[in-house]
């Protein structure tokens, strides 16, 4: 797909450059009284917990923007692995559609002969292609929201965005924090729409959470703090639309000059749009880069200077920004206070740059801030709906402050990587232009970057960790890694990744064993009876009387031998279901010859195993196919009958 | 993607079930007095044509519906591979995502044992797998409408049909045919909404396109006739939410019992929903199936009786019918008298269903309506724009009644196998049960069940067959078939099929020899340089000034070898383009080692040559690189300067 030609145009990118318009703002209207969560900030942790929450008819949500409508332009632009992934979930994948996909990384640096010029030193291929059934690309952020909305808006819960509200005040009544029924959050909003500007408006909620970016108010509120280095360098970056004799500026590009600083150039969606972060001054103490008084004409000139001899001839700005790089966690991601912390149920949150910020050239903001309310989503639900126990809302800071960690970590590393000159103004007068080095980062971080290896830590969440070997394709605390298998009934491979939606559900595959499935007393056979039929089943258990079989726990069979008849299977395996008790044909699966899942994901064919996925699509455990007791005792410890 | 589980819902099946709302249908406006083109009818045929038509700002289109608004369920369901192709073409690859993809067929005949019982013989993979880069599939005909609708409305034409009118009168003025500026239709329709009942609107029109279905009374005002064998035998057929165990239900299955006759079952889009085609009694003749006088529980009873012992317990109708197998086509395809018809330029056609009317058991009919347009709809908008001869109309009809007739052909195979009892009422008690007939039939005539073995017949429009050896796997006369290739600028893989848009442009692939194409004097560095700078090229001779380089003939080079830099092309491979002239990168493509579109399209490696491709993605000619004269002579038949 091919746009912008004439002029950047803001929109969807669907519909022709000359006719396309943005979306017009949603009408205001008045804001409830009483909700269940209230979101504060309609970036991607904004819209990505809002959309989760939208999925479930029975909690109603609120969430707030100060700003006029929805994004138009700038902020973020690549779109990791897996955020595809995530959208993929949401049923977003038109997302995969628009993105411009890369699939090169080119490093330049000053030629030996002539160190007044640059000259790339090689090309290879993107080491993150492979890592996921999706590839990362690039796109205008405001798309990824356009998408979010969208599926927010036709969801069961009808839900869109209050904007033009500003957060005077946030309160949270630590009187009512442990009584699951009190609404203890308070926020009071202003309206700043030209309208009505001097109305306020206050919303009840029983849990708030804070997406409200960097200078985030909900933060401030809750006296949560940064924590970590303050700015010393700055950047520039813009969207251009350029002519230049530079021959990779449709690659992702790595440009050291000798003298000038380093340019990162990222080529975007439409084919003629191209990003350049531009390396800039060391800041001094305390100073910060909205201050150093540059504008965009002094970020193409240093620009122009560090690729020399090529030249750009800039011809429109879509939009440009000037940042500091510094590296900042939050010292808590929820209200419970630190000396307390274990006793308490969570009520208010921070998530994405509300508790971290860093570098935007990595691409992680989004990409980080998006899978944070991935995680909270399904457990606020689940608290919510009466499903867990409300302790399990502790686990979302300690599962996301330690990918926060890692981040800015993976931030410092490559901030200091990419700049030229770390050390200018502290005398060193000595370049540093070895982009083998940032080569060397990024294969040894794709996973992370990809976001594809974010791994939770052992907990009661992670757990059976002594049974990895059963499938070490699954990483016990990693996302489920997707693999195609072929459906019984019909034929039709499948990616059982797509299979975890984001509707709050668990899921279990039974990969079968060696042994006959079609055989009552096969291991495979003997599990399904055991989930279908026992009272100890957790199917059985958190099943509400009334619901769809699979509406709490849906059970996959994904079994090595193939030739097997849906009919041969147990009625579980294909459930009757809704009003009408019509029967399920997407459940059982075998593996295909020439991509065999078993293989791929290194599944022990000898004994099978069952894989039981969280709903934001982690790995919770892997268990024998045996292992009935430590599978109910795995849901025991957080379910609530 | 599962739906329709409590119940079928029309409407888009991006949103959930529960709250899905078909579209509302647009306002009613008044009808323009003057318009280029007018369409009646919104089937597949009208709304691709309309869509195609849609794409050019300065043409103006009228497209009117008889019923009240958007169709909502039944009719056809199956999309074949060559329609999801041209749905891709308009950018509506959503539809991909949504059809249920047909793998395998399963055949069911007589228990040789207990020849009362049905039972299965064998189950295959579905032949059509591998003939495109998509896969065909079953989807509701009123999602393709929607899509189609979708892109209409968004488009630089921002088109949108008239509801609720009937066409009155249809009048050819043939003093006016032979004046392209005139305005010789002229169509009365009489509003059929209930505020305005009795409202006489007139529209005069350029060109008309009857879409109106078989009984079409655009087709009956220009008194064109249908040819071929009437009715004899009545089908039911029914779209159906039931429980079964019949184990085959999400297989498409030709079932033919010993002595009730026989059943096709199609799993549809959703999971749970299946359409069924019953075999009733033979009609006598001039007997219509609307006057037998059956309801669909008597459908349901039959197909029970024919699927013992399986029991069909159906708890949901969405939609039946009943319809009566016949084969015809109109004797002509436009308004031109047949005695007289290469003197004239045609200003009157008829498409779709209201010139080849048929059985809708192969999923033929929405299959080859489309296709007729989508050849119709390119013709019509370069006599428009004044870029080509008004006697290129006159193709449409050479070119697709060849196919109409291959279709009924084909359906008259297909009906005859199907069906068990064929002769039944004749006296011939013996049944005829053999569903490997049919399985040969599938085998033999899988390219023109998916579409893509197409052919049109040698012409102007089609020629060079001499030179077919030089791209053995690009057949003259059928549609591009895609490969892929890797982007020279950025390394991504490229479906070049993709690359033909429906825009309207003619686009020319030059697929390099051995010969080194960096070398200027490389016979693909002289063809480009022939098409870029010689006055004879029929890039600079068609291509108004002022106007993009590629936005008559778009130019695409494709090499053998890889490791070649953009900057190592000529500038007419990147061309500058738009008002600031910034450069496309999409232009040079080479070929990807593990899947070599030289291989796989059997490219004449020492040679090279080029593929020159209409703007309905059939291939015009081949021709050596060095055919710069024959190449002129080419577009010089029919093109204007």
């Amino acid at each position: 797909m091919q746009y912008h030609l004439n002029g950047f145009k803001p929109g969807n990118y669907q519909i022709p450059d000359s006719v396309r318009e943005p979306a017009s703002p949603p009408p205001i209207v008045e804001m409830p009284k009483e909700v269940d969560v209230l979101i504060v900030g309609c970036g991607p942790a904004g819209l990505a917990l809002a959309r989760q929450l939208s999925e479930f008819a029975d909690i109603t949500t609120c969430i707030v923007e100060q700003k006029s409508g929805p994004l138009l332009f700038g902020q973020a632009d690549g779109i990791s692995c897996r955020t595809m992934e995530i959208m993929k979930a949401f049923n977003s994948s038109e997302l995969v559609k628009e993105t411009y996909q890369l699939h090169q990384n080119a490093f330049w640096e000053p030629d030996t002969e002539h160190p007044e010029n640059i000259k790339r030193t090689h090309k290879v291929a993107d080491a993150r292609l492979g890592l996921s059934e999706f590839t990362h690309g690039v796109v205008n952020q405001a798309r990824l929201h356009d998408l979010l909305l969208e599926g927010m808006e036709s969801s069961v819960a009808h839900l869109i965005p209050h904007y033009n509200r500003r957060l005077l005040e946030l309160d949270v009544d630590a009187n009512l924090t442990q009584d699951l029924n009190a609404y203890p959050i308070s926020a009071t909003f202003e309206r700043n729409d030209a309208t009505q500007s001097a109305k306020v408006e206050t919303v009840r909620a029983k849990y708030v959470v804070g997406c409200d970016g960097a200078r985030s108010a909900v933060r401030r509120n809750l006296s949560i703090n940064l924590e970590g280095d303050s700015a010393n360098k700055a950047w520039g970056v813009m969207d251009v639309l350029l002519v230049t004799d530079f021959p990779d500026i449709r690659v992702k590009s790595f440009i050291q000059s000798k003298d000038n600083g380093a340019v990162m150039l990222v080529p975007r969606e439409g084919g003629y749009l191209v990003r350049l972060y531009v390396e800039l001054d060391l800041l001094d103490k305390d100073q910060r880069a909205s201050n150093l008084d540059l504008s965009v004409e002094d970020i193409i000139a240093k620009a122009q200077l560090i690729m020399n001899p090529y030249k750009l001839d800039v011809k429109e700005v879509a939009w440009w920004s000037i940042y500091e790089v510094g590296q900042r966690v939050a010292d808590r991601f929820d209200d419970r206070p630190l000396d307390n912390a274990e006793n308490l149920i969570p009520r208010a949150f921070v998530a994405g740059d509300a508790c971290h910020t860093h570098s935007p050239k990595g691409g992680w903001g989004l990409n980080t801030s998006l899978p944070d309310t991935f995680n909270l989503g399904w457990k606020l639900a689940a608290v919510l709906q009466g499903k867990a126990q409300p302790e399990l809302l502790q686990t979302y800071t300690t599962e996301r402050r330690k990918v926060a960690h890692m981040l800015i970590n993976a931030d410092r590393e490559m901030s200091a990587l990419v700049a030229t000159r770390p050390s200018a103004k502290n005398g060193h007068s000595q370049s540093k232009t070895d982009t083998a080095d940032i080569e060397k980062f990024i294969a040894r971080q794709n996973g992370f970057i990809a976001g594809t290896s974010i791994q939770y830590d052992p907990s009661y969440l992670c757990t059976g960790q002594e049974n990895q070997h059963l499938a070490d394709g699954f990483k016990i605390g990693q996302r489920f890694h997707s693999a195609e298998a072929a459906r019984i009934s019909d034929g039709r491979p499948q990616h059982l990744g797509h299979l975890n939606k984001a509707d709050g559900r668990w899921r279990i595959f039974v990969f079968g064993s060696e042994q006959n499935p079609v055989d009552p007393t096969s291991d495979s056979s003997k599990l399904i009876n055991f989930l279908a039929c026992s009272a100890d089943s957790p199917v059985n258990k958190y099943t509400p009387s009334g619901s769809d079989i699979d509406s709490v726990i849906d059970v996959y069979a994904v079994f090595q031998q193939q030739g097997i008849s849906i009919e041969e299977m147990p009625d579980y395996l294909w459930p009757a279901k809704g009003k009408y008790g019509l029967r399920d044909y997407e459940k059982v699966f075998c593996s295909i010859k020439e991509r065999d899942i078993f293989e791929q994901r290194e599944i022990n064919r000898a004994q099978g195993c069952m894989v039981v996925v969280r709903p934001d699509q982690h790995i919770a455990t892997i268990l024998p196919l045996d292992a009935y007791q430590e599978l109910s005792e795995f849901f025991g410890k957080f379910m609530i009958e």
